[in-house]
């Protein structure tokens, strides 16, 4: 083997980035050559913006957090509060109250316009009438706390303790008489209720509070990420919030250049006159942008070219999205061919041979979404009627709320049928089962298990128990009607019968231990008792009459675990005491291991089968 | 078993509905009863239709369309020809020539409104200005060819030739003086070169195209299709030319309605005068919708309805998505848990089990999106460098531009450091390869194979030639060395040796068919074989050293075929002959039925595996 110390190749390796780091990169390099463009000088205290600042962060859903140049260096969020105010607003005081407030229509205006719609209400929240008379909805129901509960709202989305730049508090305060007028406006016409001032300290403190590009790419991706930000995990607003946050975003977001942005990038976003760009691309990602010099739109002109740069060079366009729904089946079969790990015997096999078609399995991957859904519904009703479906959904990686009101009511339908639903590959403690669970929890016909096998088996034994066989635990077998054994005279099954030992086992005990020696071999006589590997994956259940430790015949340690699922009795052949039968008996011996040979190889087959429906379609 | 007769249960599932189709149902009863609004009377012809039609058809984008009502009615197409016009236009004039002459931004005005924005062009193609620019900039290319354009883009959208109404054709040619001024104010203005009356005369004829609701459908679900017709396949337009589409619809499909209907619809629209509604999901749906009264914005009273209950009951909001994108990989381990069916000779063994680490491979599942490759290529970075890595896409349901591109941009990282990456599980022919290959095609590090098996066993013999062994073909072996034989002493083995022939056979040479009476073993003496099943899935390529055809000594029949790979020689026991020695020496005989069950419990261990490596991520 080579060396461990770390070879040039090795330390490269080490020093490697992600390609979306190395993009950031380069838009930082590319981009910094761009100065055209002013620092915003209508608030004196912004003005003081080092131009050359420039900062861009991106951060993933599943919580990463890329960074390049000045991510760290601190600015006023500006009007990029004015989404995550909104949001705030709809949650904290219903959608009813804040939607017959502030209207959602574009109005074309520049931010600062003073105009309102034809009945005296804001445009939409992200210009400054509509952003400050959420702020004064907050504020009639919060009074004194509303500044408090809005910071701490933006820190949530943030993932930290977010502060206030006081000097450009002050600053906007001192300067804020265009934003007055709009409060004044907005009173006169019953949109704020009282105390103009109070709302409007509230308004200037919003806006000076303190983020980092890298704030604002935890922000973004949590509206991107359906209010969930993605660093800290905690579900900040609600998703209904949020998607309409981003519909006000889409509509209004970059003000004149509303129709422009969505043409040209395709993704929400937000600017703030204090350089910063925020920009959220649902299921995606959230980027954020700090660089002070605007353009005439007081947009910042990299953290323009940036999002420009993202959008076309990965095609990011919110709407040039694409799907195969009829990928989502990976695989689709009756249990004929592909039983249960339970090893079953003669009259239940029979039984489960003549009705195999009415156990259907259906194995789903990737996203349970409207379309992957329907599609399965039309493809079930093409064959006829099973008693038992099971939907696998252990490759499934995200589950829609489309998705999962449509298996509700394919589930209904199916329950109409009298069919029922077996779902696994779902843990109950999981988002996906809530998410599953929020329509399905009523249907009575659903039943779930965690393994595809278990499934499997449960529906087994529907059929047997259907059509008249019986699993009777309580019957005991005898030695002769071991299928490792068959073939041998009487003579040798009494020799053997004579070292053999009838144990008992209480349910639930651990009768083989991974790892011990393999000293016997055991012939399960009643009860059932199941193998598993040592990292829990059942690999058979076992019913009286077959054998289990037979792997001592080739094996000198045991290799899984083996505990008897309810009280169960065994013949025990010490591995000693059956090496002298060997040398009596070689004949005898020779079919054992011919029948262990055959056992081994049909196991073989269900397990070639099992990696060729997985892996076939 | 049953009998075969129709039970009232199968009559029952046969007449089942699909969910989506039970949906449908709902609505068109729910909504008949909405008779408000009123029929369409500016234009004479229109104010003739039955106000009672109500169809609804929605069409997915595997290509199954649903309907339900008067979906078959025909009605003149009118506004809703505008987002196909636009589309066709970008692609058949260009984009920059299209977008120089028509602007993107909402007017926030009615449908027909005169005015032009401050570079007197059209404010967006969706108001007539905006539209008749459209029609005119194809005139003034193809002159009098340009309504047969239309009207082929128009039907190849729609999957079928569509005529026109010319009854209401000249109905709006006699009504149209708005339309009029329209044109002249577009030629004063230098949008329009030429000919007002000719355009205008194509604008009218593609308002009066004749569609049914289960056209609308088709067409919409084009547009949600980037471009492909789900029920024809045909790609008839660029993906650039439906995004950008999709965005002018997002902005300013629904005129002054255009905000509010982001916000509480969130699916890009676009109604018609003649009653109709599409709305285009993109990587969802497609629905068309047909009532002919209208409320006071110009749109389907019906229709409105269907679009809210649509994105209510499924929550369809656009920007409500998610993803999780660790759940991309199913799987990821190297080749020490998970080798090729390729049984490898002691040295081979040697080699690969000191080099394991260096074949990493890594299974991906559903969307390969942007996130999900940002994702692996983070997870690749946290272990040590592999000399090769496979990714297994055979489970990938889509890929997105965005993700293919970041995947070239991953491969090339990975080729700085000389990693070499080798594809399984995409056909060369099929769409997924395509846009794979559109930017890691100059890449030198990249190998493809189909199947996973042949992927692992491709890197494995990398890493024995790499380390010095070698896969020396040309060697012979003797029985004593077959694992099969171990433990059988000298005279046993002599024994054995005088009942052999030696076989020649020529490369590709079938040596066992499947279904054969299985009659002789084989041990291999030089050369390579592969055994496969009649489907086609390689179970094993063996080299010499190694027994095929043992299976005989447990089944009377072969169940699978062996190729010779190359030219090959192996040692033939004739069963009958085998049955004699095994009577003569049945401690032989015991030993050759235990090393049997050793290989299959080993072959059994790898299947075991591989099931839960592709279960248990």
């Amino acid at each position: 083997m080579k060396p461990l110390s770390l070879s040039p190749a090795a330390t490269a390796w080490t020093r490697s980035k992600p390609p979306l780091l190395r993009f950031l990169d380069n838009c930082l390099n590319e981009f910094s050559a761009e100065t055209s463009g002013s620092v915003a000088d209508y608030i004196p205290e912004l003005s003081k913006a080092d131009p050359a600042y420039f900062g861009i962060s991106l951060a993933t859903l599943d919580g990463h957090v890329y960074e390049v140049g000045d991510s760290r260096v601190p600015f006023t969020i500006q009007s990029m509060s004015k989404p995550f105010v909104f949001a705030l607003a709809l949650d904290l005081l219903g959608a009813g109250k804040v939607e017959s407030a502030i209207g959602v229509e574009p109005s074309g205006d520049p931010f600062n316009s003073i105009r309102l719609n034809s009945e005296n209400h804001p445009f939409n929240p992200m210009v400054n009438a509509g952003a400050i008379a959420c702020t004064g909805l907050i504020y009639d129901s919060k009074g004194a706390d509303a500044f408090e509960q809005i910071r701490l709202a933006l820190s949530r989305f943030a993932g930290r303790d977010l502060a206030v730049d006081e000097a450009v508090y002050s600053s906007e305060s001192q300067t804020g008489d265009r934003n007055r007028a709009i409060g004044y406006l907005l009173k006169t016409n019953a949109v704020i209720s009282d105390n103009v001032a109070g709302v409007l300290d509230v308004y200037f403190r919003q806006c000076a509070v303190l983020v980092t590009a890298r704030d604002i790419a935890v922000m973004a991706a949590t509206l991107a990420n359906r209010g969930v930000n993605p660093v800290t995990g905690e579900q900040v607003l609600t998703p209904y919030a949020i998607s309409r946050t981003l519909s006000v975003m889409t509509s209004s977001g970059m003000y004149d250049y509303a129709g422009e942005w969505i043409y040209r990038i395709g993704i929400p976003a937000k600017s703030g006159v204090g350089g910063g760009i925020l920009a959220a691309l649902p299921a995606r990602l959230g980027l954020g942008s700090y660089s002070p010099k605007l353009d005439k739109h007081g947009n910042s002109v990299r953290g323009i070219k940036v999002c420009e740069a993202l959008s076309s060079h990965y095609d990011l366009h919110m709407l040039n999205r694409s799907d195969d729904a009829r990928n989502a089946v990976i695989a689709d079969y009756d249990i004929g061919k592909s039983p249960s790990r339970r090893v079953r015997r003669p009259q239940e096999r029979e039984i489960l041979a003549a009705h195999e078609q009415e156990v259907r399995v259906i194995e789903l991957v990737g996203t349970l979404s409207l379309s992957a859904v329907d599609y399965v519904s039309r493809r079930l009703a093409g064959r006829p009627r099973p008693q038992i479906v099971i939907f696998d959904l252990h490759r499934v990686t995200s589950t829609t709320r489309a998705g999962a009101r449509l298996v509700a009511e394919a589930f209904a339908e199916l329950a109409a049928l009298n069919v029922t639903v077996v779902i696994s590959g779902v843990r109950r403690a999981s988002k996906e089962w809530d998410t599953l669970r929020e329509w399905t929890a009523e249907l009575k016909n659903v039943r779930d298990f965690y393994l595809l096998d278990t499934a499997i088996e449960w529906a087994e034994d529907q059929i047997v128990y259907r059509y008249g066989g019986s699993i009777d635990f309580h019957e005991t077998t005898e030695l002769a009607e071991q299928p490792l054994l068959s073939g041998m005279s009487e003579e040798e099954l009494t020799d053997l019968a004579s070292i053999c030992t009838i144990r008992t086992f209480p349910s639930g005990a651990k009768i083989i231990t991974t790892g011990d020696p393999a000293d016997a071999l055991f012939f399960l006589r009643s009860g059932a008792v199941h193998v598993t590997l040592p990292d829990g994956v059942r690999l058979a259940t076992l019913t009286a009459g077959m054998a289990f430790g037979e792997m001592a015949l080739l094996e000198p340690t045991r290799s899984a675990d083996v505990f008897a699922d309810m009280a169960a009795t065994a013949f025990e052949v010490p591995l000693r005491d059956f090496e002298r039968f060997r040398k009596q008996h070689p004949r005898a011996s020779e079919r054992v291991m011919r029948n262990l040979a055959q056992l081994l190889a049909d196991r073989l087959i269900v397990a070639n089968a099992k990696v060729d429906i997985l892996t076939s379609m």
